[in-house]
């Protein structure tokens, strides 16, 4: 089966393998050894000399501690959605207290830099701007390092949801700026679920000094202190570490400039594929569509439960439905991590055998 | 190697390999099957009827989310604590806002159900108790059975960290009381960590409605409304849970009361074994030393560090130490999960042969 959604992605049989050695005591020698050892590779995978921590949980839980670790309630942040996961971010920052401003973009088109920079001119009094990178249910691709110039001028907190973007695409923390930039193993890592990543600069820890949103799980001045005996703070997910591990190892061999090639030629190699069959990206615009996760509109006539179905059942690929108020609108298809462009060529052909058989007619103008 | 610390502990290879397949879609019908499958597995050992859901962390987590989804800031809160494991969960009662009344025992004892009694009757405004089970890091169990009666008596939320006990002890949550009961993989389900599991009564629902802590990623609401679809709300640590389904496997095949019959078996021959060594327990008496992990006094003379690392290189066996105040005073033994009468008796051997190379007097008094 091709399981070609924006996460879990397929992990390659190697690291399924690695996850799966016995276990060891985690406030020993060997783990120290593994820990550290990730934490420097991913280190040179985020191309940061920052802070970076391991944390057991999901991409939301990375969120949850980017926010609760430097905000206090009250706090101005100006949140800039571009789609569902936008949205979570915005919520977590509202249910632990931040004062929101908010900034809706229209789904399929990202953030307007200057946009940000105006709400930042009006309104001196925000102390943090949080935004996604890639937005994982629109596939758009936020100008991150417009972003980040824009936070440092203005001297703010940058908050960024990374989880389906860096590693896979493009994002250099230390020349772009983030000051949490956060991650998760089961997007481009070739890795399972179950850990999420953080990278945490020297202006996250100065908010981290007068933050007072409650955090205990997720708190990164336990995760610092256990970090510096080479431990984590709880026990962590020694298995998903593991397969991490060789995960990295991968990653590290290919090299990080040509694992985001062959993301940006997979992605263009989906994009041309499915515009020529005559359908419609999400994306208003190319420049800016994600190389890890396409989002296509679904057809006048077709359903999209059943163009899903009958891509699984004919060619054993599974793609993933829109979320939120995209549900029914569009279908994603996931193309980060262990993909080659044989597997793209694939994906495109199982789509272009369903279409037919769900009633589609090539040259009919996709719903809006 | 014998992993023989109170978690992660041994994991048999047909986990680990249940929890090297390849990943499916957590919002699909695979996925569908499996949770439901371990959620219906746990609750039979948990023996309850009530809720109960997997969540993607470690046990620490557990009992985060017990308290932010049942109590608000400022809500009085009984908090017993028998050791590091109670400290912890106070902490984090206390991190999120309650108005704690500590209740502190001496390390080495348990919590007097009595003692819990006065403390309710001497101040109707406590809402909740919370409570350790089986305290890991003193190997000390309560008597939850009487609390929970007690806790019933007074109408009190109960909330337990059963975290190194349920499974392996007997708790039948549904009979003895426990408004949310928390576990986590790496103890007694023969797992590799990074699944945390809670058992969640009505009382504890009528609690969430009214609760103010703020909670996010480990908000039960969300995790009640996807698990209605067969979902975790974030993405959820697939390899854990297949991991887990074995596991369980395996539990059910032995048999629950098998299970514990087994645990308290091996945890006398270590007690019996260790005494007639001349050691001493650091639980002042047998009637609730726990069957899953065994405190040692490091006798007189004696560097713990040393024994430790003797019994590592000699017998290959890998002992806990001593955490927080019990640092260097006390080794523990974990002898929970995957273990056998005869991996008692070669832990045991392991010691045996140790402690006259690290300056051991048979006869000597232990240091108090």
């Amino acid at each position: 089966m091709q399981l070609r959604i924006p996460g879990p992605t397929p992990v390659p049989p190697e690291v399924l393998q690695a996850g799966a050695k016995p276990m060891i005591n985690h406030r020993g020698k060997d783990f120290a050894v593994l820990i550290q050892s990730l934490t420097a590779r991913l280190k040179e995978l985020f191309v940061t000399k920052n802070d970076l921590y391991l944390l057991t949980g999901s991409g939301t839980g990375a969120l949850e501690t980017s926010i609760v670790n430097t905000l206090s309630p009250g706090d101005k942040v100006l949140g800039v959605t571009i789609g569902e996961f936008g949205e979570r971010y915005l919520d977590i920052a509202k249910t632990f207290g931040a004062d929101l401003v908010r900034m809706d973009v229209e789904y399929g088109t990202p953030a307007d830099p200057d946009a940000i920079r105006r709400a930042l001119q009006a309104d001196p009094a925000i102390k943090a701007v949080i935004i996604t990178h890639n937005e994982t249910s629109t596939g758009v691709t936020n100008d991150i390092r417009a972003v980040g110039k824009i936070a440092r001028e203005f001297d703010k907190l940058l908050l960024v949801d990374s989880v389906s973007g860096i590693g896979s695409l493009l994002y250099p923390v230390d020349e772009w700026g983030g000051d949490i930039v956060s991650a998760s193993s089961q997007k481009g890592w070739m890795t399972p679920p179950g850990l999420a990543m953080v990278s945490v600069s020297a202006k996250a820890w100065e908010f981290n000094k007068v933050a007072k949103m409650p955090r205990s799980y997720w708190d990164l001045g336990a995760a610092k202190s256990y970090l510096a005996k080479d431990q984590t703070p709880w026990t962590p997910a020694v298995s998903v570490m593991y397969a991490m591990d060789k995960g990295l190892d991968l990653m590290m061999h290919e090299g990080l400039a040509n694992v985001q090639a062959r993301h940006a030629r997979i992605a263009n190699t989906i994009r041309t594929g499915v515009k020529d069959m005559g359908l419609q990206l999400l994306a208003r615009d190319e420049t800016y569509a994600s190389n890890t996760v396409t989002a296509i509109r679904v057809p006048e006539g077709v359903n999209a439960g059943d163009l899903l179905r009958t891509i699984r059942a004919d060619s054993d690929i599974e793609l993933a439905t829109g979320q939120g108020s995209l549900a029914g609108k569009i279908f994603r298809i996931g193309h980060l991590g262990w993909i080659t462009d044989e597997d793209a060529r694939i994906i495109l052909d199982g789509i272009a055998k369903a279409l037919p058989k769900v009633g589609f007619k090539a040259g009919a103008v996709a719903g809006r």
